[in-house]
Formats: structure tokens, C-alpha cells, sequence
């Protein structure tokens, strides 16, 4: 039987496959300005299960939250020339308020880089306020042209982290700890989406930054999504903003600072990282309903009375369970199911029910197991663990067997037309970065030869990773 | 020994004394824009943990989060006549973008009322979707022209609720219950805040409310703050915004929706119930540190090994506890401890420590404890509980004992310069109520003489209470 696609497949057109999950898998809708999205029940769900997990890696390294404004003096921008010619096309500007036109324009944050750079100054005097290790959860709007619901939008929900230090070692080894210990376990043991971790070309680092490490994602198409970024700002960012300390011979001295950030992108990352022509793939670890009870058949006591204890049975083994009780056809509700990736389906159904079991079905693979009633709890939660772990090395092969080592740049533009090429890094020139360009191609990050993150872009036989990227 | 005061004594001056409690304890600085706030990492994370303790309550009553816009275009909130009228004066407006003038002009959300109408709108098609139960953690902005840290400033955070229903029947039960289940029950149990529970006089309703409840609390110098209100919204902003269910039966109608919200003005509110002239006070379900551990004297191993046994022990006991190293004099440690309100604190001393016991001190009475080193966690575990009641009920005496029944306005307004007046509500004529405005009196709520929630405010029988207010 033949059943017409929810969404478009992704063979067939891919961004129209993510419209088509986002939209259908109830994840988020455009806002009434353009740019701005509204992030639905579901999608906001799986947000703050991203937010709670990354949070917690936070608060483990030692830095704490804390929440700036969202309005920012139109002269605070100024303060770091390279900061304003970054941002400048990108903001949205308050120029009444009260009723009144303020004297003063104000820009909406795009990053609360500034303001903090500010109160750090502020709140640092000697090397006893050091490390100052600061975390904000925000919205902020940077202006959006080519607008994609979570990818790129007007307005995004994001964390950034901004440190100071007294040394350049301290602040380097605190910024490289973040990227991995934070970023890169969530994404790889969390989200299940194996990074290529590495730091950008110079052409490609934040404004003000001496160092900026990225975690890249390949995609179902291919693709290259940069996941989160880490930067290392040297004194630049505490000269511009008069960060200072006393040493403990009472010496002035500036500050080194980091700054971090991880977006609702990675929600978009999640999507296109696992999803599947019948919807949305979310692993188990990450996934608000990790189970999904689903009664066959409605107002049957023997079903309805089999749903609850199994429901019972998994909150009581801390496993987020959802109950979906019989309305519209099977078909129908298990394609709704599907859309909205939920790890694991418990189908429970009078005929199964009465030879004392019950259907166990993958989301990732399909595979569906009649299990004892009695047995549900240990297999599901063991199930969860395998569908976790089987996602991640589904995501890794895809990733490996997409990234070809090539040995010239054209063979690099001909390899990342459908995946990752991996290139030594010395071969590429300015003039090479820009003929990339021209081929829609960028240099998402230089690694070591054994994959490993260098210190710096000058070190000898890296290699870099070119691919086209969201 | 006389020492000097770190903060100004309340006796002296209220409001002053508020301003050196959150600057001292580090709770929060202004804003480099006039009337916004940096919340620093003490101050946020008491917000931190109030959101976690109203968020489970919301969950419990079945909404969900979601998020909407920071824009909204201006032409939503002309939908709403009497919204619009309600907000314009503090509207802060974006009129330039992405370096261009726009056509129409965005406004930074008030609320994001408009905006989840719309959605509302689209999202319900039959009483199947009904109730639609949604939240909303964000920033709005409201113009401030006195602002306050935390009680009243131009950019605030908060949580609202809105929710759609079949009948006016299931809105009202709706509102009610997380009036009472999540704001009532979080104030009362968490913050330690006995409020009087009560419907806003129709002079004081919400716009376009046909009922609004609010949870009024007394502050320590006689003022009421407005703690949390949810508002009944009828059909009115159903019928502005055309939010239409199919009835069972193929009939279509308006929907009944309410709205509920909470906000970093709760923060303002806990100092201001509990704070004293040694600074904040915070209770120890809610507080981020329950338990301080001080090191009395530094360097001495055995003080180090017994801090690091008990803070493991606490841990261990799911207390939320901070280890003090010693640094600088045992008294200004002890100062600026007390200036933050941890509820109890450790002293571990070597002369103690030589004797096999620590000593405890509760924040909220001063009173000390000699305790051997094996019982402090099941001692300061217990002491937890006990200081959690008697601080509600310390503010529940207060309370009583400054709100005083009268018979007449001019005894009303005689007692509200120094507490809460009860008056027989009829006799609060609509020029009443402007002469007790001239007296900066309000009517803060009406409730039955048992002190229960009125249906309405033309029940027979109802009180009010006057006061001055936040």
C-alpha cells in the first residue's frame, strides 16, 4: 500500500524537506515580522532540554549566570571598531520610547559583548576577582535578509559566556575547556551529532578575536553547520573596554577574555542531522517524550488499563513518557507520531495485549519488537541507550564516509559538492580562500592530522576541512 | 563593639535601605539605558530558581512553554483598543533595521498578548484543541519613567500565561487554579510570603479583563506588593483577535482565554518581605546557597578536612551548600555573609573543631548552636525546615498584626500609612476610591470575610484592603 508522503523527501529537495518537518512536526512557524519565528510547544520543548543540558555543563566548569539588558547605548558599539563594522548592517535600532524620541538611539543586542565588557570593568579590581566567569541566556536580533526558521532568524535564543583572566594561558585553557567539556560532549553525546572540532581560518574568526574555535556538523545533505563557536580575545577586547586588574605586586595590568556561544540553531542542526523523510529523529538523551505509549485501540479497559501501568512503570525508571490515547485512524496516528521523532513507540494493541504483549517500535530503523508486558521498562530503557548510541555511529559513518582526502583544490571543489573534502591547509592562499568562495565553498575549520584541535593556524601540516555550509 | 552599619538601618530609611541591600548583597546595577537592569549572578540565580519552582507548578497544571516574537508589529496592538491605550505611553519602538528606515514600525513587546491571540487564532480549529495551555518565559519591556531595581524597570523578566477554553466555566476554573495552585502556593510556600488572595476592584482590572486576581503581599514597612495576577478574559480578546472553535455539534464560537503573569518584581518582593538591617533574608526553599560552610581560620588542616566533610555530607543530602574560605577579618566575612542571607551558616573554628563541634547560625534570628561534627546534616537539615516556617510565620504575624479592621475611610486611611486597612467594600464609592488615590492609597483587593477569593466584586458582604503599594 502505497502512502503519500507528510513531506517533501529529501532527495528530492532538501530545504523544502526541513520547511516541510519544522512545519509539520509542529517545531515553529514564522513570526508576524519578518525573520522572527515563534517557536511552537514541541520545538520549545526540545529547547529546553538543550538549554538544561548545556546549562548543567556550565555551571560545572565554574562560570556563572547572570542577565544584562537588552537595550544598549548606540556609543557602546562604537568602542571596539571592529565590533560596530560587524554588527552595524545586522541591527535594529530604538529611536522612541515613552512616547518621546530619544536623544540617544538605541540598538537592540545582537551580543551583549559590549555591556558586559563594561561591568567587567567595573566589577574587576585585583587578581582576586579573577577568573570572572560569566554565562547569560538571551534573545538577541541581529537583522535578517535571507531568514530560515531556527538556521537564521531576526531574533534567536542563544547562551554567551564571557570570561576574564590574568594570563593568556589561563584564559586559553578556560575557552578550549568550554569548547569541548561543554559544546563538543553535548553535541556528541547529547544531540548524537559527531563534530569535526577545530579552529577557523583567520578570514573566518570572530571580529576581535585572536582564536576562534568552531564545532562542525555535516548534515544529511552534506553540509557543513557550524554548532558552536569559541573565542579567545586576547587583550583586545579588555583594552577597548579598560578591563584592568592589579596583580599581586600591585601592578595594573589588562585582562585576557573569552567569549563562547551556542544558539537555537543547534535546533535546526538536530533537524537536519537526523531527520528522516518521515519527519523528525530525536535521540534519546536530548528527547522530551522519550517513549510514546500508544493505546491501538480506544475505550478498550484492557488496553487503557495496559497503557497505565506501562506509563507508570517508565516515570517510575525516570524515563519522559508520553500517553497517546486512540482518535483517527492507525495510519494516521502513526504517522504523526513518526513526524515528531519521538525515540521509541509502544504500540498496545487488544490482540497483542491478549497473548500478553506488546509492539516496541524504533523511530530510527523501524524495527519492531513483540515484547512481555512485564518486560517493557527493561527493554525500552535498554532500547533507549542502543537507539542513542546507534544514532551517533549512524551519524559518524555518514560523516566518514562523506569527508574525502583530496590533494589539490580542485579536486576539493569537486568532493565538497556532496560532502566534506579534507585538504592540507598550507596549500590553501587568500587567493585559493576566494576562488572557494566563488564556488558557494569555505574553509570550516583546520584540524591537526590526527584530527585533534591545533593551537594555532600556523602550526605545521594541519589540515582543513572545506565544505559548502548553512 | 559598635559597628558600623553597611546598610542604611529600614528604620531610618526604607527605600534607601532597599537600595544598599541590592547593591551590597550584589544582587543587581543599573543599566547603562535609563531604567534597565543587570542582574548579577547572586540576583539571578535566586530568579533562576524561582522560574524552576513556578515552572513545575505550571507544568504540573498542564501548560506549556513556548516562545514568541520580541517584534510586534505596531498595527497588532491597535486590535485591542483598550490594550493599546493601556500600553503606548511605555512603548519602546524600532523604526530602524538592517541599516534602512522601516515601512512600518516594530514595537519591543509590552506583553506578548497580541501576538499569542494571533497564533491562538490559527492554531484552534474545533473544540478539540481546546484548552490550548500555553507560557511564556521572556523579557518585555514597558517605558519607566521612576524606575526601581527589580520593582519596576523598563526591561523586566517574567512568565505569562495564556489560555483558551470551551466555556467560561473551564476558563475561570483554569485561572483560578494556577492563581491559586502555582502563584499562591510558590509565594506562600517557597518565598515565605503569606499574601491576601483577592479580585482587583473593576477600577484596577487588567484591560479587557472581566476579573483579575492578584496575590498582595505586605512588605516589612507597611506597603503592599502586587506579587503575581491572572485575569479572566471573558470573550473580549477572543472577539478582538477572532480566536473561533467548531463545537462538537458544527457550531462555531468564541473561545474564553486568560492571561497570568509573574516577574523579577518577586525578587524585589523577598527582600523586601524578609531583608533586615544586617540585608537580605531568603528563605531555604529558596534559597541558591541553603547552607554556608566558613572556614573559620585558613590554612589549618584539620578545619580544611572538617569543611570539605561537611560540605560533602550536605551535598550528599541534596542541601544546596558554598564553602568560605577564609579571607580578610572573621568579622567583615561574617558581614558580607550575613548581607546575602544564606539561612544558616557553619562555623568551623579549630578551638570548636578541637572540642568535636561546629557552630550553627540561623540568618533569620541570630541564634547560635554548638553541634557535634557528626550530626551537622541531620541538624541543619531540620533547621532548614524550621527556619522555612518560622519565616512565613514571622511574616504571617506581621502581616495580622498590621492590618487593621476600620468602619470608616478616614480610620482606613489613617491605618494604611503605617499597614493594611480592612473596610466593608461597600462603602467604596467610585469618588472614594479618587480620594483615597489623593492620599497615594489604593484598593488592593476585595475578598469575602473569611478571607476567601470572591467570584465577584458584587457579592454581598465583600471587604476590601487599602493600602499604599508598590
Amino acid at each position: 500500500m502505497a502512502t503519500a508522503n507528510v513531506v517533501t523527501p529529501q532527495s528530492e529537495d532538501f530545504p523544502k524537506w526541513y520547511q516541510d518537518v519544522v512545519a509539520k512536526a509542529e517545531m515553529a512557524d514564522n513570526g508576524p515580522v519578518r525573520g522572527t519565528m515563534v517557536i511552537r510547544p514541541y520545538g520549545y520543548a526540545i529547547w529546553e532540554r538543550m538549554v538544561a543540558e548545556v546549562d548543567r555543563r556550565i555551571k560545572r566548569a565554574g562560570a556563572q549566570n547572570a542577565y544584562f539588558p537588552l537595550f544598549i547605548p548606540q556609543s557602546y558599539l562604537a568602542k571596539e571598531a571592529e565590533h560596530v563594522e560587524g554588527f552595524s548592517p545586522e541591527l535594529a535600532v530604538v529611536t522612541v520610547a515613552g512616547g518621546e524620541e530619544l536623544a540617544e538611539p538605541i540598538v537592540v543586542r545582537p551580543t551583549s559583548e559590549t555591556v558586559i565588557g563594561e561591568y567587567m570593568a567595573k566589577w574587576i579590581q585585583s587578581h582576586r576577582d579573577l577568573p570572572l566567569l560569566l554565562n547569560q541566556w538571551a534573545n538577541v536580533v541581529r537583522w535578517e535578509m535571507r531568514p530560515r526558521l531556527f538556521l537564521r532568524s531576526s531574533e534567536f535564543l542563544w547562551q554567551e559566556g564571557h570570561t576574564a583572566h590574568a594570563s593568556a594561558e589561563d584564559a586559553s585553557a578556560y575557552a578550549r575547556r568550554i569548547h569541548t567539556e561543554v559544546y563538543n560532549d553535548f553535541l556528541t553525546n547529547v544531540v548524537a551529532v559527531p563534530t569535526f572540532l577545530g579552529i577557523k581560518p583567520p578570514s573566518e574568526r570572530f571580529a576581535g578575536a585572536t582564536n576562534t574555535m568552531t564545532c562542525e556538523g555535516m548534515m544529511k545533505d552534506g553540509k557543513a553547520l557550524q554548532m558552536a563557536t569559541s573565542h579567545e580575545l586576547g587583550q583586545n577586547f579588555a583594552k577597548a573596554f579598560d578591563i584592568v586588574f592589579q596583580s599581586d605586586a600591585g601592578e595594573s595590568a589588562h585582562c585576557y577574555t573569552t567569549s563562547w556561544g551556542s544558539s537555537t540553531r543547534m535546533v535546526g542542526g538536530l533537524i537536519m542531522a537526523h531527520g528522516d523523510d518521515r519527519g523528525l529523529v530525536v535521540p534519546p538523551r536530548l528527547a522530551p517524550t522519550q517513549v510514546i505509549v500508544m493505546a491501538v485501540r480506544d475505550g478498550d479497559d484492557a488496553v487503557d488499563a495496559a497503557c497505565a501501568s506501562i506509563v507508570e512503570g517508565l516515570l517510575a525508571s525516570d524515563v519522559r513518557v508520553s500517553l497517546d490515547r486512540g482518535r483517527g485512524s492507525f495510519g494516521r496516528r502513526v504517522t504523526d507520531i513518526e513526524l515528531k521523532g519521538y525515540p521509541l513507540r509502544v504500540e498496545v494493541g487488544p490482540r497483542d495485549l491478549a497473548e500478553g504483549v506488546v509492539n516496541l517500535v524504533r523511530r530510527d530503523t523501524g524495527e519492531k519488537t513483540l515484547v512481555p508486558v512485564a518486560d517493557v521498562v527493561t527493554t525500552a530503557t535498554a532500547l533507549l541507550e542502543t537507539i542513542q548510541a546507534d544514532l551517533l555511529a549512524a551519524a559518524t559513518q555518514r560523516r566518514d564516509s562523506q569527508t574525502v582526502e583530496v590533494a589539490t583544490v580542485e579536486e576539493a571543489i569537486a568532493a565538497a559538492q556532496t560532502g566534506f573534502a579534507r585538504l592540507a591547509w598550507d596549500l590553501v592562499t587568500p587567493e585559493i580562500e576566494k576562488q572557494l568562495k566563488g564556488e558557494a565553498l569555505t574553509v570550516r575549520c583546520l584540524q591537526r592530522a590526527d584530527g585533534s584541535m591545533p593551537d594555532h593556524e600556523k602550526e605545521a601540516g594541519l589540515t582543513c576541512i572545506i565544505a559548502k555550509s548553512y
